[in-house]
């Protein structure tokens, strides 16, 4: 499949590695262990960019003293439906499950939750969370702010992050629907693999430092931008744009975090804003209950038709038809379990850095 | 500004005529007045589409019995921070309207208020209804399902509606942000007025009938599709295309509303689908009250702090800079409100023709 030479780990291997440099820098077992299967979670699924790859970024920031181990999450002020949530600069990967349950424990007790998380940090693939909901027989809803990557329809500088927008629905005998999409026109990683391999980049999915459209993705590396989706005007990047204001506003305003161009780094690479307009980054999640508007089985019947009558769509030329939310990632976390979890040199090469400054041995 | 010729209505007249035909069709004198001040938010705003451009197809389903004009708009299932709705076949102008007070209501009460609305027609502009929450002090959002019209991506036919999404946040000195898209790449009636120039349509906004990409608008029309936001796969396509299904599902799915390729048609001249799955259309609105989160005044402080941030983005090259969403419709608003409301002569024959057929004077 991959045109690149990987290594394959199975993913208890990586879980466990993960779950162990976590404690190392005294994150409590269980939220080691929490946070080592969201990890997990995003490598089965297939997001590369967001699971173990990742792990030497957590592991600086802790090493840094720029992430609190042993956060006490609280929260600050809640309605019977909502809440806000200070993370205590704890990892995003801990603070989120955590704020999480708190969105699915009040859609057990009024129908639906909310909660708009701030003073956390990044936080794993949006999917996570809404997955979680769906075990709880809901409907999940997740959002998060991340570093400035995405500049606005015409704007000719990063001001916003890649702001994912995650909303899953249980099926009854069909598997889940799973909407899981960042609101910019293509990933920073695919970008970058463009890069490495000296190809350009489609039109429409970043702009130069001068704020003009490019195909050359170290145009986009070196004081560009990603656009968001849609691209441009014609194609409709106004809307990808508003998407990630309102996941910016909900994630960040509503509970006091850093929006925008604002938002703090993710790596100790990165500059740290010059400006702070409140704690860390934010996220926003929601829960509602199925029983709360319909009848549970009914809806299942009625998602499970849904799904058989997208898929019995007349295909598109060259295609196979049009493909279920949630359908590749379901796909690459049962090939996966299998074969493991293939990965790149730099990206071994990375674990193993963590392994020689942790003590903690990698497989 | 426009290359067409137009007539200036004052927004008042229009207003008062379209409650006037509501009025003749048997609606109660109240709803006539919400159902012609939805219409008139949207010509106001500036999409003619949605405006009084379309009175005579809520007259032709009127007279033709498809919508009743009493309804009793009943809560079918509720919890304290959700309900769903019956429409009881009424026009979506008021029906919606009546649903969106529940949502506000239960805010109110616990924080949130979500309800899914099904048995009901097409509602006007999903922003009318975020604009109502923000009234209120709340944070709104909109929903609904339309007729099919936009094809899944890697589909060959319409199986979607155009789906749009709204969410408003009020502002504190500034205005609200007000978020409203469809989650396709473009909006029909741009399609329309390419053909009707003879010009072509950008690449990435329609398929024709055998599922290819086309720039022809013919095409489009006849027997081919929209595309969802983002075009193809490798501009996003899917992202938009998952986005059409989450409104789909939450409007209409969890209502028991015809979700998909079953949603009845908005003009007598549309086909009947085949397979009815549920009632009518739906709806899906969401309210959160502010202080349920944080200070209000800190929120609007914030929400202003984010506006002249964005504002002040360095420009891409020909532009002014970015936009905030909502400001294109504050500036038609305000524009039309002195100048009146710009018609083609195809609309104004319409309106003849409904004036005709319901006695009603037209101005």
């Amino acid at each position: 499949m991959s045109e690149v030479a990987t290594t394959a780990f199975p993913i208890e291997v990586l879980q466990r590695f993960a779950a162990r440099v976590f404690v190392h820098h005294g994150v409590p077992e269980a939220d080691a262990a929490t946070a080592a299967e969201v990890l997990a979670a995003s490598d089965l699924r297939g997001i590369d960019s967001h699971g173990v790859a990742r792990l030497w970024c957590y592991h600086d920031m802790l090493l840094a003293g720029r992430i609190n181990p042993r956060p006490t999450p609280r929260i600050v002020r809640e309605s019977p439906s909502t809440a806000t949530v200070d993370g205590d600069n704890g990892l995003g990967l801990v603070v989120g499950p955590w704020a999480n349950r708190v969105a699915i424990a009040k859609a057990r007790e009024v129908g639906s939750g909310w909660v708009s998380v701030c003073n956390t940090n990044h936080y794993g693939i949006a999917g996570y969370y809404v997955l979680e909901a769906i075990r709880a027989g809901q409907i999940g809803w997740s959002m998060t702010n991340t570093t400035k990557l995405v500049a606005p329809l015409w704007g000719a500088e990063r001001m916003l992050g890649t702001n994912p927008i995650a909303i899953g629905f249980p099926g009854g005998e069909e598997p889940p629907i799973v909407v899981d999409l960042a609101t910019c026109a293509a990933a920073y990683g695919k970008v970058e693999i463009a890069r490495r391999r000296g190809k350009p980049i489609p039109e429409g999915w970043a702009i130069d430092e001068h704020g003009y459209g490019t195909t050359d993705p170290d145009a986009m590396v070196h004081g560009g931008a990603l656009s968001p989706l849609g691209g441009d005007r014609e194609h409709g990047g106004h809307k990808g744009y508003a998407l990630a204001i309102a996941v910016d506003v909900l994630s960040c305003v509503l509970s006091g975090a850093n929006w925008g161009p604002f938002a703090p780094p993710f790596t100790l690479q990165q500059q740290v804003p010059a400006r702070s307009v409140g704690k860390g980054i934010g996220h926003f999640f929601g829960a509602m209950r199925i029983d709360a508007f319909i009848d549970p089985a009914e809806f299942g019947r009625q998602v499970d038709d849904y799904v058989r009558t997208l898929r019995a769509t007349k295909p598109a030329p060259g295609t196979e038809g049009p493909l279920i939310p949630g359908d590749p990632e379901r796909d690459a976390e049962r090939e996966r379990r299998v074969t493991g979890i293939p990965l790149v040199a730099p990206v071994v090469a990375d674990l193993q850095r963590v392994a020689r400054e942790t003590g903690v041995p990698l497989g």
